[in-house]
């Protein structure tokens, strides 16, 4: 009998962003390889699973992506339900298409189910919609860890044009902000960084690019957890749109 | 007493797709508004509320924009609790943050219950991972329907450098594609066309750039719904990694 692997977006982190098919999958999975940026109340919706933390974060102990994807494989052909769960969504920045690509050249039977990416719901949740009339008519999200490949999608855009989400910002923040400074983007252009997004110890700090630039102390507060940056005339609407919500806390650069 | 607005993703389309906190608003909701693309299986889970369509669909019609926010301010006012449902996800592409201006400037109190936005969801459901090592490490996600926008975005980027993503591509697809081109993508370039994506209906057109930009009676039977677009190297990958889902349709323009 041959086994099955789920590739699960877990969302956010709030259980409730789950989608029905992510609590379906885990209600019925027997083994679930989670990462560290995965919520514990997500792993208590799979009580008959074994729970197998894969999760990779800086600097810390972490499974290799090849040995997690032969433990996949080797799972599924025990003939077990495997949810291979990911924070996110795991085509969006999760590596899931390297997972489903073994998988799939295993002849182990897959699926995905999609969860809510941060990069979409961090802003929304701040009050920030990425594309708005008269603002923002495009989105590009990529990644701030690798510095050089940032700077080909940065340098490129028309400034202003585009709300830029970057995912992973949290240590090369200052230069992808020289980016875009130099790249013709203007000094007072709004920007946010988004910490923990729907969890109970989210923040927000507001600011401009030119702030994000410089070394700050309100911004390092916000240096425990994986961060994202907004940037762009829409996050403006942040200061109007996040104030009848309950963002738990909110960081203004002007009073750092 | 005053009354709530939600603004609500309802994803997709497939009800499995939506998020627990959707599906708790729905059940407590005591009036809904919805678009056109809102599946009736997921109205199904507002037993108790009316269910009202203000959808917009080109050439059919429609309740205009401003007309469908001075209504939510009135429900609101009645002390109703009013979910405001719309496809894929209200911040992308989906006006909500007007919506959410509105309400906000009126003193109502709402919140957004982010859904899954299409422009991640259907490439996903295709075996198309938006982002992939050694592929992609950028997104662009834009619109189809204003073309001068679109060429702002479309002809800024590096050739192949970025997956990028059209939504409302149907009746500018040839336009869109010649954009690209002449902007130095190569006419090989891998490209999609993805309709109804986790509906029983869904189809995929797979071609190239060049395929695109021709008229073509396969793609023309794609052209009954909302339809997005997808290029880049990553679409590759839908041959391998959408082969062993049941997408109901593929065709291929080869075939055509």
């Amino acid at each position: 009998m041959s086994g099955h692997v789920s590739l699960v977006g877990a969302g956010p982190g709030d259980p409730e962003l789950l989608t029905l098919k992510a609590i379906k999958r885990l209600a019925e999975a027997d083994v679930v390889l989670y990462d560290a940026l995965v919520d514990r109340r997500v792993l208590d919706l799979a009580p008959k699973a074994r729970c197998v933390d894969v999760g990779k974060r800086c600097g810390k102990r972490q499974v290799a992506q090849a040995a997690t994807e032969r433990l996949l494989v080797r799972l599924a052909r025990r003939g077990w339900k495997v949810v291979r769960l990911k924070g996110g969504d795991p085509f969006v920045f999760g590596r899931g298409g390297e997972e489903a690509l073994t998988l799939s050249q295993a002849g182990i039977s897959w699926d995905i189910v999609p969860g809510l990416s941060s990069a979409l719901v961090a802003p929304a949740l701040c009050g920030i919609p990425v594309t708005h009339r008269g603002l923002s008519t495009a989105l590009l999200v990529t990644s701030g860890h690798d510095l050089d490949a940032a700077r080909t999608h940065l340098s490129s855009l028309i400034p202003l044009s585009t709300t830029v989400v970057i995912l992973m910002a949290r240590q090369n923040r200052p230069a992808l902000a020289r980016i875009l400074l130099s790249s013709g983007w203007p000094a007072q252009t709004p920007a946010t960084v988004i910490q923990s997004a729907s969890l109970p110890d989210e923040k927000q700090w507001l600011g401009t690019l030119a702030d994000l630039e410089q070394p700050s102390e309100t911004l390092d507060l916000l240096d425990g957890a994986a961060s994202l940056l907004v940037i762009g005339k829409v996050v403006a609407l942040s200061a109007e749109l996040g104030a009848l919500r309950s963002m738990q806390t909110v960081l203004h650069a002007s009073v750092g």
